[in-house]
């Protein structure tokens, strides 16, 4: 993209004396101020390295924060928190400020479970005035707060920042409409790498572009260098006006931010300090709202990173030198929803599929490679993916929507209002249900089914290993007609090979493993493998256990539930989900409707926000085990039947 | 607003003759393009006439329909439905469409029970290509409908009618951001009426107004007379290229539309039918996606609706020759709410408040009346809305976001994600909760129990009459730390007169109303006079009947409800929701979790999306009455058990 001078790279010198380091003596953002400017330059690099390290170990998103170093390290030069407020944008790109911030010591827990969030956290550091883990978040809140500022006569900076796929969401532009009637004092960072997770998309995109590419912009860039030397550093504020005149100069055309109200500056390099620096020295003088828009490399000073910002926006360990990571053993359930829909499409003219901003995440990349005029990647943007897909349903087509459990939070009202009411067929393909793990409570997705079973028939369902995942699959992409949604977890699962031919499953239809007497397991999904053990370990204590895979969530296959609830003396669910609204809940209905009163022993997820950490150790820690199972469905059996229960239950 | 001379108003002759008419002879499209073009102006004028008589008799949006039957009727006159495809935003202008797609006989039965529904639905009429209730969905659904007319190769036209207000809508916007890459043939009319429900609010709508504003406009406008008469009415396809170059000069500068890659054009007089005819025909021409911006008068040609806009966007029956409507009998609980804030703030100054574009119809216009300074209004923008609050509430105000139930679906994700899961002082107020009644399955608040009760730490309640009410939101403004929902029905409840100090309500602690042994009735605010009811009838038959006012659904009172529930033979729920994940179910779980058997019998609102009717008609349809609830609840007692029940309850 831009003629900017981006193309140095830091060597990688991990074996470096930390000691020495200046990011060593960083404690808190005041030491930031009291190094010299001159070797920020050199900060800079040791944050590349610090980042590098660590993250070769954690995983993370590396790409994302080796762009905002400079970023960060000028707006903690500028500005003081906590009492000026930084809003980082989804704050997937949090890391260099959580270095600046106190937290360089615990670094190494990033993602860890009891170590630090991967994202920012309030709870976390009181310089973390806002979390996030969701796209587009940002610029409203940071208005919300700039008004409250205001309500309660504060004078405290609000700066938010935010990167160009921010742009593509909805909520970031109801938050522009807003800015100018709502407060005198806000600054935007636009943060461009003209990457986000996926090269970014649509017509802001393109508009961005244009900006960075208008010949004048050489130029200009030429003389925000003269500016800079010109401002001699110290005297910005005292030299406002002349500031202002200068910064003038600055100025590319951007009339839609301009008609938005707010004031435009730039496109400036993000990798300058000293640029960065008195830039926003200036900017905090300002009695209006302003944007600056400013040109970063994702991944910046990493090769690897550069060479795939799209693997590197996030990713798991990888070898410091190559930045090969570890191929997982088998394909996970995104990579084979991509494969799979591209393999019905060869012969389905009607497949069509749809991304917001995720073709790698959500495994259509490999849909797309094949049938590129098939499919849409419409931006940071759950909301109109829904709807869109809504539209090409209309004309007779079978579009397959993949977002993520905790996105598809976003497009709930049109999957309502619009899909189900109007019972088209779309395919809500809901990826990473149930725990995400290292990612934490921004990215589980562990209300799907609370807010999925009320909708009016909503087929919703969860395969138990990857052969049924495509038979299921199948069954929506050739014989269902209607809304219907299947939940998958992140990874892979059991391994199982799918079919060379995938088979129709009854809708509604649960599948019998095992047969038993005393409990009867109905289990969903990944947690049928949890249910199995269970059996195992209870046939082993003499107690004779069924285990069924419901595959439905909706609607369930009352008849099986119900024999097996009525022959057996304690029904357990298990799913991968919070309880409260759940699965379990779901049966639970059912039971009483047909006045069904054998206990039923609900295992899931707590009525809680569930921390980050590995799944074994989450599931440990809140009883989703074999071993917690045994235990609940042990003490609620009538032979160990405790005074509480005063109801015998047969 | 504009030099456009919209002045004229109709008479009102309702006394005429109808066999007559012009509006009598059509029974389809194809009959509006039979009628010479200088009669148009005549059919125009008789159906403004049918609107106003009609819905003096049984409300509806009179307003937006009186500012759209020139264009209904151009849009008719050029394109060819069911082929080509209208998308109306919101869809609630779609009376006139209606009226010209063979409605007119059934028209009076609009917003009745069994009768035409007030929005467009796909099951009403072939010519309703779309459905829709919610704004801001048009322009993504027309994308998704011109991809899938380009996949499959149609060559139809999908044309898609959106209000101003619709593009204060985020997800108007991420529609933007992908036309131009998704379709070269899509016609998007911005109906500018500067008024949507309430006056249009921020950036977008300045922006719209300085365009319409701008000194070159008078200018263009005259030209477009010139050109029009010019065209001659019937050349336009054959002369494209000429037309092309004459449209061209109707240009206004709008940089924003074009440079998201729609052609703009306008702005043009939404009320002259020649114009929007020769426009239309030109348009459909183009093989570029286009924008044509149309100024409107909302309740064009009925005084009363053009003295006070807002009133006359929606509204219930009213006198012909005033415009009178009927006084409610006691204050509504959206009135109520807007005083009661008011009340509060005028001593408590962290109270600020929040509307997404329905200061009316949420009753905040009272409380912004007196606090203007802490009232915002940031348009149909519920998710910016959410975190604008959560923004708010780290600054230590306690902001109360009040949007319909069903529109709070927008903001879910901000709900978990933001407000929620950072643990903030935001009060959710959902109002229109439970059945809306007349406006049908796009506005019944029915699923707001089962997306929010998952949500961890979040409080929800529902009070049972106007004093609780107001205590409960005293509660919330004066008590509780953390997020907080209220929900509460469209009108007014049981008129009860809240006391001047309120009180606070202890958080999770139902109130018993009544005593029984047999039965006890735990209802949910508006359902606990049902309860009652149900409760008298029982006794009448000798059913020793408890009645309990829950109060709270989250938390729930867990000592009262199990106490009643292991000393009664069935217990009964009572809600106005559906029954799927609601407060029935959580009163399950809790039962299970305690190891209570005691049958459930839960009252609400089945799975399916309920029709448009009145409330009483809906409940007694549906079994959400005394009679219906006493019938289910006597077949569950132990006295008349049947044999499908196998397990006895104790």
């Amino acid at each position: 993209m831009p003629p900017v001078p981006l193309d140095w790279t830091i060597s990688i010198r991990i074996q470096m004396n930390h000691n020495e380091s200046l990011l060593s003596q960083i404690h808190s953002p005041t030491d930031v101020k009291s190094i010299e400017e001159k070797d920020l330059t050199q900060l800079a690099a040791e944050i590349r390295e610090e980042l590098i390290r660590v993250l070769s170990e954690t995983g993370g998103h590396l790409g994302p924060n080796l762009g905002v170093v400079e970023l960060t390290i000028a707006l903690h030069r500028v500005f003081e928190t906590p009492r000026d407020k930084f809003l980082f944008d989804v704050s997937h790109q949090g890391y260099v400020h959580k270095l600046l911030t106190g937290r360089r010591d615990r670094f190494s827990t990033i993602r860890q479970y009891e170590g630090l969030n991967g994202f920012l956290l309030r709870t976390e550091s009181e310089h973390d005035c806002y979390g996030a883990g969701h796209a587009g978040t940002a610029l409203s809140a940071a208005l919300g707060m700039a008004a409250g500022r205001d309500q309660v006569g504060g004078d405290e900076h609000v700066v938010c920042v935010a990167g160009d796929a921010a742009f593509t969401c909805g909520v970031s532009f109801e938050a522009l409409n807003n800015v100018a009637t709502t407060t005198k004092r806000l600054i935007v960072v636009l943060n461009d790498n003209e990457w986000s997770i996926a090269k970014n998309v649509g017509a802001v995109a393109e508009y961005l572009n244009r900006i960075v590419t208008n010949p004048a912009f050489s130029d200009l860039h030429e003389k925000a260098g003269k500016f800079v030397e010109w401002l001699g550093g110290k005297y910005a504020r005292s030299l406002a006006h002349k500031v202002e005149a200068g910064m003038k100069n600055l100025l590319a055309p951007s009339v839609i931010f301009e008609d938005l109200g707010l004031r435009y500056y730039g496109p400036i390099d993000g990798h300058d300090i000293p640029l960065l620096i008195r830039t926003f020295e200036f900017l905090k003088t300002q009695n209006e709202p302003v944007i600056l828009h400013i040109l970063t490399q994702k991944g910046k000073g990493y090769a690897p990173a550069l060479a795939k910002p799209d693997k590197f926006h996030g990713l798991g360990k990888f070898q410091l030198d190559t930045g090969e990571t570890l191929a997982s053993p088998s394909p996970t359930y995104s990579e084979l929803l991509g494969k799979t829909l591209a393999d019905f499409a060869d012969h389905n003219n009607k497949i069509v599929a749809i991304t917001a901003a995720m073709p790698t995440g959500t495994g259509l990349v490999n849909f797309a490679k094949r049938h590129p005029a098939k499919c849409y990647d419409v931006g940071i943007a759950e909301e109109h993916a829904a709807l869109f897909a809504s539209g090409l349903a209309i004309q007779g087509l079978k579009p397959f929507l993949a977002i993520y459990s905790t996105f598809m939070q976003r497009a709930y009202d049109m999957i309502i209002h619009d899909i189900a009411l109007q019972n088209l067929n779309v395919c809500l393909c809901m990826d990473r249900a149930g725990l995400s793990g290292d990612d934490g409570p921004t990215h589980h997705g562990l209300f799907d089914i609370a807010y999925l079973r009320p909708v009016p028939g909503l087929v919703h369902m969860q395969p138990k290993d990857e052969e049924e995942f495509v038979d299921m699959l199948w069954t929506m992409a050739n014989y269902h007609e209607g809304p219907i949604a299947i939940r998958y977890p992140r990874g892979s699962g059991t391994g199982a090979v799918p079919k060379a031919q995938p088979k129709i499953l009854e809708i509604g239809k649960s599948e019998v493993i095992r047969h038993g007497k005393q409990v009867a397991i109905v289990a969903l999904g990944n947690m049928v493998e949890v249910a199995l053990d269970t059996a195992a370990m209870l046939e082993e204590k003499g107690i004779s256990t069924a285990v069924i895979n419901a595959r439905w969530i909706k609607p369930l296959d009352a008849a099986t539930i119900e024999f097996f609830a009525r022959g057996c003396e304690v029904l357990c669910t298990m799913e991968d989900h919070v309880l409260t609204n759940g699965f379990g809940c779901g049966v639970m209905e059912l039971l009483a409707d047909q006045h069904v009163t054998t206990p039923v022993v609900r295992i899931g997820w707590p009525d809680q926000f569930v921390e980050h950490g590995t799944v074994p150790i989450l599931r440990a820690k809140h009883g989703l085990t074999a071993e917690a199972a045994v235990e609940k469905i042990v003490s609620a059996l009538p032979a160990t039947k405790v005074s509480s229960r005063t109801i015998p239950a047969a």
